[in-house]
């Protein structure tokens, strides 16, 4: 932080503003009083908005970062589960298609031993949310107050619910004129965001799935890992221990996309089956749970506790316990028909031979909005029963006119306009691509061992 | 311009914020679209805050710049004084201290045939402002409707306002916006503002005199001659002759400071009296004024004619006729003490021998505002009365305890202050410093010659 002598801090916004778009390090008084007097209403929309575009072309210092995630932070409350004896970790993604691995994490990790209080998101964009995911099984109810999302918590070791307006209300007001002014794109502006809605959540440990590729809102790694050590370094900073691995995102993750289908997807891995990336995901990333949870030594022996407890069925029991302590219907976990199902379906064929070679993987999330899956404005509302399923993966063989996808839809326009957009977005070659890993790197504080 | 390709244009600010964050040119229907949208209220301020500090950062092409200016220009009322027999020509200072050159240049032009419709400002920060000077002459009023301004002109050939609600109302709307953004401080901005204003007078010709010194909002010669240039291209390129003077601002131009004793000093330069620099460079400005208006073939014959003009009397007696024309008191030209009068007057004394080596210029106007001569704040009201003789130049000889200024006053406690204030910005030194030009550069079109 900048020593500004020692005369006694007068917030002014204009000269925080200024000092921001000269390119100099704002000390934490400044950002506390610019994100403080924002939130209560005492500096305008249009100051904090040219604020906001000077951090976007100057950037911040990690130090500016961190101060700013705890201005955040500390506008609203900051739960407090210590009176669980368990430690609490939680999970974030920042957003991909197909990506369920909350719902397969929290049972799991509860089971474990690990307590996770999940506040999570819906779906912008052609991305899905975890919100609207819980909400395709009737009844779930993710708009708990925070009593309530306590005694979820402690009954059984997990609970989900959508950010409630006590937590980071900052972030709330920021996100909001961010998404209006062109200044979402900023890493530290990403950072602070997310960084301050999780550690409100009063974790201990926090795993970060950061994606890159084609699906992923940082399409190069080199952009998704410097997004990730810049949240490690800030936690790291507010005393908590975080983790961050870049995972793949070129293609969706799973076979199913769509809000109903993701939930069926769910429960096959909760029943130990599945598909094999999705499935080596949630292992890992409840390895490295695990692992920061203090309940496994290694995450390599938390991969194998995680995958115990699925072949178990303690994980899926979990899963029941917690639909069930938040309003839904159980039902749906034994006869998934009780889901939301679209009236029809269709499929999409390969107009030719081959391997696939790549998936425009933003593009078919995209194809689920168009179907009525997705939203393209906060404002829209979800149909959960239309989706795709996808019946190929990249590297798969197919031959001409097999089925790629099949699209399950309740509108036929539609149907066929996100058809369309599914055929353009896989690329069919002669020849095997070579394989993407799964998990492309681990960004974590230096000295800390899996 | 950019192309985009054939598409229709379809305006969204979103898309234009965040076309200059990333760097790229904007298109005139961009820009036109953002101003058009912003004056009329369709666009809100955070967005408008976000561009341009998006500007400020990343600056704007020369097309970029005069395409602002442009619409800026025509988001109000262009003034057609077509009907006049004379070219129409007008002198735009950036500001300075001590600067009343305006006051003299249009009724000395109006005497030489050409007719100057002045649109001025007031006085923000540590400078002076046209309209304050006038109104420190009783009666004067600057606030006329435009049909009034039209009768003035076509009476006197000269005639002086403040801004009205009719001409650039864009500017108007994004001056206040930049001026609580951090957004004053962009040479394209500055341009547009400068630029949009002026040619809305319906002028044929203009004058900038560019300041740069510790007085100006430049300091530096090379961020001057930046914005000169800046200006002058934008002139050419909407089909005006501009032609940009880079004048001295390191020390107070003249030696009154002070809404009514500038007055006495411009009457002075009329009368063909008065301190050198400040009649050297109102004569060179009128040179070029009269250049540009077709009436000299050089500057150095426009110069010569403006002095005769000067010692014929005849520039004083169109400076009274304007006075008259618009509502004036026109004793005051004879009698100077019909003007406002400091209750008081103390000297500011020098505490040694030596030679005036330097003076913080911006810090004088400084002692001007501190007396109640300025405005800190646009709503800040102006005592016309109150002000700054400076008995010594820059170069001049001194002893100690000799007056270095006179400080005419209301108030003892702000003339306490004032005084200290200018002690400490005039040096002292052993030697007689090296002396600065008056005139640092002329910037014009390649191919004019003065």
């Amino acid at each position: 932080m900048t020593d500004r002598g020692s005369a006694p801090f007068k917030f002014r916004a204009i000269d925080v503003i200024r000092n921001k778009r000269d390119g100099r390090e704002l000390s934490c008084e400044e950002i506390n009083g610019l994100v403080h007097a924002y939130t209560v209403g005492d500096v305008p929309d249009y100051q904090v908005s040219a604020w906001l575009m000077a951090v976007v072309l100057r950037g911040m210092t990690r130090a500016e970062t961190a101060a700013l995630t705890d201005a955040m932070l500390h506008s609203g409350e900051v739960l407090d589960f210590s009176s669980l004896p368990q430690r609490k970790v939680d999970k974030h993604s920042t957003g991909g298609v197909g990506d369920k691995t909350s719902l397969v994490l929290a049972p799991l990790l509860a089971t474990a031993g690990v307590a996770v209080p999940m506040i999570s998101g819906r779906g912008l964009g052609h991305t899905g949310g975890t919100l609207d995911k819980l909400e395709a099984i009737p009844g779930f109810n993710v708009n708990l107050a925070v009593a309530e999302f306590r005694r979820v918590l402690e009954t059984s070791g997990c609970a989900m619910i959508g950010q409630t307006p006590e937590i980071a209300p900052a972030d709330r007001k920021l996100y909001a004129l961010r998404d209006v002014t062109g200044t979402v794109e900023s890493p530290y502006l990403i950072c602070a965001s997310i960084m301050s809605k999780k550690l409100a959540e009063g974790i201990d440990a926090l795993v970060l799935d950061v994606k890159t590729g084609s699906g992923a809102f940082m399409k190069k790694e080199k952009d998704a890992a410097f997004l990730a050590e810049l949240m490690v370094e800030t936690g790291e900073r507010m005393g908590k221990q975080v983790v961050a691995l870049i995972t793949d995102m070129d293609q969706p993750l799973g076979k199913m996309i769509g809000n109903a289908l993701e939930v069926i997807e769910v429960i096959e891995i909760l029943r130990g089956r599945g598909p094999e990336d999705l499935r080596e995901l949630c292992l890992h990333l409840a390895g490295w749970m695990l692992h920061l949870g203090g309940v496994s030594k290694s995450v390599a022996e938390g991969t194998q506790l995680s995958a115990q407890l699925i072949s178990s069925g303690k994980a899926l029991e979990k899963f029941r316990q917690m639909i069930q302590l938040q309003g839904g219907d159980v039902r749906a976990i034994d006869d998934t028909s009780q889901l939301p199902q679209a009236k029809s379906t269709k499929h999409v064929v390969s107009p030719t031979a081959g391997f696939i070679s790549s998936m425009q993987c933003e593009q078919i999330g995209t194809a689920c909005v168009i179907l009525g899956g997705g939203r393209e404005r906060k404002e829209d509302s979800v149909d959960p029963a239309v989706g795709i399923v996808l019946h190929k993966k990249v590297g798969d063989q197919v031959s001409a006119q097999e089925p790629l996808a099949t699209i399950h839809y309740n509108s036929p326009a539609r149907a066929q306009e996100a058809a369309s957009l599914i055929t353009r977005s896989i690329q069919i070659g002669d020849a095997v691509p070579p394989k993407r890993p799964l998990i492309h790197r681990v960004i974590q504080k230096s000295g800390d061992q899996p």
